[in-house]
This record gives C-alpha cells, sequence and structure tokens, in this order.
C-alpha cells in the first residue's frame, strides 16, 4: 500500500491573511493536522490562524514541545511527533504539520523532518514556504532589510553579544529575532554601538496588540513579556545617507 | 477629496500558488496595476503570477526598469514611475504594485517608494510581505535554511568576491541570491573555500524548468542563461555533523 506524504508548511507571521494559496489547499486537504504547541501557550498560535481551513472531518494533533533548552527531554518530544506521524503516514494518509513563518527558518519543523528522517529515510515530504516574521516586522515598519549589494544578517538569538555587535557594526542590515526577555540587553548594545537611531522594534505583527517602535531612542520598556514575538531591524550604518 | 492608498505587495518566488490570501484580496480590490517589465521580458513574471487574481476592469500598468546600472536612467524610471502611480492616486482611486518574492527584500519596490516619499512624504502605502525565493528554495531542496543560534547572512550578488568567502567562512547558513553570469566565478569560490559539498542550487524554482542540484560537486554547466531566477545555499560548515 502506498504511504501517505507529509506536507510540512510554513503558515505565515501571524496574520491568518498572511498564509499562502497553497498552505489553504493542503491544509483542506489533509484529514490529520499536526500542530505545536508549548506549555506557555494557551491555545496553539499556528493552529488559531489555521482553524478557519482545517477540513471539519479533520483530526488535529496537538504536539506538546516543552519550551526548554535540554536536549534529552526536547529529543524525546520529536521522537515522539515523528513516530505519531509515521502512524498515520503508514496507514496511506496524509499529513500536515503546521509551523509559524517558513518551515525552514529556524522552525521546530527543522529538527521533527530530521527525526522523521532517520527513522524512515524514504518518507514522503514536501514542504511548503511561508512569510517569515521578519518580512511582516520590515512591512508594518516600512522598513527595507536588503537593498542593493548590501548583505542581510539573521541573528536568531541575542544570546551571543560579541556576535551581535559584529553584525551590528558590518554594512549589511541585520535582523535580531527571538528577543524574549533579552530586550534590555539587546538596547544597550545597540546604546553602545551607536544604532538606536537606526533600528526598528516590531512585536506581535499582525497580532492583536502589535507595536512598531522607528527609532529606538525614544522606546520605553514596557511589560516584562515585550520581547515576546517581537524582531528588530537594525538599518545599515552605511544606507543612511542613501 | 481623500487620496488614494498605494498597496506594495510581494506576489512570492514564482509559484502562482505561494501568493498570500492578503495579497489576492488586495490585487483584487485595486482598478490600477502596476508591474514591473525589464525589457528582456517578453511579458512581466510579476504580472503572469498574479493575472488570475486582477479585476477584468482594472488597467495594468507595465513599468519599464531598464536592465542597468547607469543611476541616471535607473533615477528617470523610478521618477516617472512614481509620477504615473501618484496620477492615479490623486484621483482617489487605489493601486497597487507587484513585485516577485518579499517587498522589501531586494526589491524594486524600495526605490520605487524612496521616490514616491519624496515627492509626496504623507502619501498612504501599505506594504504586503510575501515569500522569498530562498525560502522556496530551501523547501524545494529540503534545505534548512537556520537553525538553532546559527546566523543566516544572504549575500544578494555575487560581486564581491571577498565578502562571499567571509560569509562563507562564517558560521552560519549562507544564502547566495541573483547569481545570474556568474555562476562560474561563484562555483569557483567554493570549490577553493572546498563548500561544494554543503553547497545547494536551485533555478526557476516553482516554474517550468525548475532545477535542484544538491551537491554542486556534481554541478555541470549547462547553458549561458543557466545563472538566471536562481538561489544557492551554503550550510554552515558546522551543522555538518549535526
Amino acid at each position: 500500500m502506498k504511504k501517505g506524504t507529509l506536507y510540512g508548511i510554513g503558515i505565515g507571521p501571524g496574520d491568518p491573511d498572511l498564509i499562502t494559496l497553497k498552505a489553504v489547499k493542503v491544509i483542506a486537504a489533509c484529514r490529520h493536522v499536526f500542530v505545536p504547541k508549548s506549555k506557555e501557550d494557551s491555545e496553539s498560535l499556528a493552529l488559531n490562524i489555521s482553524r478557519a481551513h482545517i477540513h471539519p472531518n479533520a483530526q488535529v494533533h496537538e504536539i506538546l514541545f516543552p519550551m526548554t533548552s535540554d536536549k534529552e527531554v526536547l529529543d524525546k518530544s520529536w521522537d515522539d511527533a515523528a513516530h505519531s506521524i509515521l502512524r498515520v503516514l503508514e496507514t496511506g494518509e496524509d499529513a500536515c504539520f503546521l509551523t509559524l513563518g517558513d518551515a525552514f527558518l529556524y522552525s521546530t519543523y527543522i529538527y521533527l523532518l530530521r527525526r522523521l528522517r532517520k527513522l524512515q529515510p524514504h518518507v514522503d515530504v514536501v514542504t511548503v514556504p511561508g512569510v517569515t516574521a521578519f518580512s511582516a516586522a520590515a512591512a508594518a515598519a516600512e522598513c527595507p532589510l536588503g537593498q542593493g549589494k548590501e548583505s542581510l544578517i539573521i541573528v536568531p538569538t541575542a544570546d551571543d553579544l560579541e556576535e551581535m555587535k559584529r553584525a551590528v557594526r558590518s554594512d549589511g542590515t541585520v535582523v535580531l529575532m527571538k528577543i524574549g526577555k533579552r530586550l534590555e540587553r539587546v538596547l544597550e548594545v545597540l546604546d553602545d554601538e551607536n544604532a538606536l537611531h537606526r533600528s526598528v522594534f516590531v512585536s506581535r505583527v499582525g497580532l492583536k496588540g502589535e507595536r512598531v517602535v522607528n527609532d529606538l531612542r525614544s522606546m520605553r520598556l514596557e511589560a516584562p513579556d515585550r520581547g515576546y514575538l517581537s524582531t528588530m531591524i537594525v538599518k545599515s550604518a552605511k544606507g543612511e545617507d542613501a
């Protein structure tokens, strides 16, 4: 019997209208929809965005990915998820796995897929790309990401301050993702580098409570969760006089 | 009288199904659709992708952007385009401008918008982000763009070989865009850096004649136009043993 196909789908940054036609079609055709969920969420954001497109008879499988850096705990979660998906595919039915933003950009899907390929190297997988959070942030702030011959550097965490500094000192534009609780530290670095005036901050883009700050010299820290679902764009120092 | 709004729309990398719901809705609602066109194209690719969504009564304005690096010629093109769009907005009607990929990532739209803001600083503009060519290339080649704490560096042209080398030697993943006629030179650099085995090449992603090469050691140069609409992803050297 022919086994099913897994569709890994990037559903975009949060605005339900920033999903692609391809994602909508594939989601609607699948009878098994897998969505990641962290303990902190009362509800999966990915599920929320896609709900309108899920077939009424489809079975929704919420997969808990604990918010931890404990490799053993994470490995077990991915392993469990991969096995659940394989069980569906082995019945001949297709399944989709939904992930925020783009499917291959700092997503849980990457780890899940690696796990799946280890268990079943020849499983059929189709990946559907999506709009990234930084593209949506750039659009909301009217801030170009890359122009001319300038590079664009995406720094996924603010863990390594030295790497962040190197990027900010380069000739290109820099995107800082997953800032979270490190927001205060990031602002300090940007101040030290005299880059606050060329930096923008966008949080909860396309969602309730969206916030855009166009010049970080005027940014006031407001609440303890202010760095969640947020992106910063540091424009290139070179482009200032363009 | 209230003036119209310009919608700058990233329509995705080429596959007509990789357009967002938001783009479809906005395009369908506009009676004036502006599309960029280069002399080399017999038909605008952006127009081709979006044709199904354009209202039958809408007026399509093709704007010629000459394939040149002559700043004076380009400035005049953007200026003409900005004036044409302003003439529509002044009648109170909305207009949209379509651009391939994401609206703010190495697009003509960036320059057009700058021009427009110079002429009319307070014109109403809404930008709709889109799926980038590199996200689509990553999906087609099943090649993650960024994972864990590794940076992602987007290098838009292969003009500056030293910059390309620096990026390839870094710890992150590297995307090379707009390779065009420089493909042979790029392959030489990757060979010198011993990076061919961790590089993938995708051209015409989602279009007729799509080509995916997963290990560039096996890549044969095939035709003089082989670098057009192509993207390379150089996986991080660090990730090899992940």
